[in-house]
């Protein structure tokens, strides 16, 4: 198949080069006839422009990058969804990059990202991200970041999240008044703000159900699950364990009812579980597992919305803002009162 | 902060432009003295190369694109996680396009993909591909594409799948073998080979087994789920309904839970059920899923390693091959017999 570039175009026409490059330029000094008459060529020709010779031009690269822990995860994937329905709209291109939970990666990949490749970046944080000079390096460059759900509070810029502290007390709650007293608490890394709001919700509302905080209650999950299910399974064994479970994780509900099924514990008549999850079937789990669920694809969404808005106006970065979109509390089986 | 371009770095050097360069040129004809004292200021001064500038020189992007229909998808989430490995470890950037099964947005990404954004493709098509000619483009551009699971078998490419007419059979039989004398097929699309295979492998075991084939049993599934719903229901409620369900897509045997439960239909007593599935917590569900779980993470990483492979050879195409790697048949509760 024969090359189409510019110079065949515009023999095709009979104009020169330089005419009908403006065609395909956003301001240009062309007859509006002349570029009708190359566009309509272009497209019979199906002529592509080189976009990396455009996007020179332009300074634009019309992509942007997301960086987050894991795809393999229903509340991600989720998020990504709603990212890109918003990017297929407005003609933006999405490159990917998985830390899979490690700092270095991302730090490797906001590295790449300082070069141009992209205008802008929706990120969600690893747990164990301690440093920032990467993030403040993007942000010193002009390249807008929305943060979403794993945000980093000292940057001021775009943030979205739900509201997980009161997600937290709502949970907590909801396992106190469905009969519990020895409420157990998995979270996600004290490195995440996230997390640290959800274990706030916790702490609070074990506080205002006049609840003792067992520091033994709290579990950090980390991305090694085999070690995540064997803290679990040990504090399920223990004398005094607790009569229920609060995951702030999907993750540590799985575990959770893999170590109740190998100690032979029922749920929910020895422990209740409830968990911040996106997973679709959690009505088909045995038991039906009660849930904290996120909007998973509306934080996608409102995240690009607000990364393209700003690239459309060409800010170098975003104003500082916190949008907090509210999760919604679904109570199943894991969590039903046993008889008295 | 100031911009470090070629320019600064070469004052700071006291070399002309084109020496420093040349230094980040693959082929170089440069002291490599000087070469080394480019890249060091470079470093220090954090001056990365401009992507887009560097691609056109190269005609490269390193950049390659996945385009694929779904990412809430534990099949295809655990692709793009085994794809991505590959791509870090050779420095390649991912571009992803999520179809969302609709033939207009596979086409439209391939005419955005002819254009030079990409050095290759990887591609699981929706399952209304019907027409070909957006592949057929790619191909003549030299752009090479790598099919995974849901393949094209009439270009002349590599192509990876499951063993899919042996895991349709076997599963087919792991059925009939449990006790099953009706067994239904939930399948995806007559459009996708990796469907027909199955949907053979399932017809071949009714024939070695004896059993009649029943066109009513034969349910094509579509991305509308309510819809298949309904099917699967008026199914299980007719007259002479089946006694087993083998499903060729995950989301099959979920619609077959739910359709059972609203029915008051016991599994596997009153109806044993099978399926495709990546599912982490098939074991979890109630009762646990027997699967025939593909190894999708190495679909995925196998796809990428030939295009890389390929991409550093500068071959315009990849050899016609088609690997296989067998997917694993996992009995759970959804299949045990009943007591006689």
């Amino acid at each position: 198949m024969e090359e189409i570039n510019l110079r065949r175009l515009a023999q095709e026409l009979n104009l020169s080069v330089s005419t009908v490059s403006k065609a395909f330029q956003e301001a240009y000094d062309i007859n509006p006839q002349t570029r009708e008459r190359v566009l309509d060529m272009a497209k019979k020709l199906n002529y592509q422009p080189n976009p990396y010779a455009s996007s020179l031009r332009k300074q634009k690269s019309k992509t942007v990058a997301i960086v987050l822990p894991d795809i393999a995860n229903n509340f991600f994937a989720l998020a990504i969804n709603g990212i890109e329905s918003v990017a297929q709209e407005k003609g933006y291109h999405v490159l990917i990059y998985l830390t899979h939970e490690d700092q270095a990666r991302e730090v490797a990949f906001a590295q790449q990202l300082v070069s141009g490749r992209v205008d802008g970046v929706l990120m969600s944080l690893t747990d164990g991200t301690k440093t920032h000079d990467h993030l403040h390096r993007l942000e010193k460059k002009g390249i807008p970041i929305v943060f979403f759900d794993r945000i980093y509070e000292d940057l001021p810029t775009a943030k979205i999240t739900t509201n997980d502290f009161d997600s937290g007390y709502a949970a907590t709650s909801h396992l106190i008044e469905q009969g519990c007293r020895r409420v157990a608490h998995l979270y996600l890394s004290k490195n995440l703000s996230i997390s640290n709001r959800r274990r706030e919700g916790y702490l609070q509302a074990l506080k205002d159900h006049g609840l003792p905080v067992r520091e033994e209650f709290l579990i950090a999950c980390t991305g090694d699950h085999a070690r995540n299910y064997k803290q679990i399974e040990k504090l399920l064994r223990a004398k005094g364990r607790p009569d229920g479970i609060f995951s702030s994780i999907e993750k540590g509900a799985m575990l959770s009812y893999q170590a109740c099924a190998a100690l032979q514990l029922a749920i929910p008549s020895d422990v209740k579980i409830i968990s911040f999850s996106n997973l679709e079937i959690a009505a088909l789990l045995n038991p039906s597992l009660s849930t904290i669920t996120q909007p998973a694809f509306d934080i996608g969404r409102q995240a690009a919305t607000l990364l393209f808005e700003a690239l459309e106006k060409g800010l170098p970065a975003l104003p500082a803002q916190h949008i907090m979109l509210d999760s919604v509390l679904v109570k199943r089986k894991s969590t039903e009162a046993s008889p008295k």
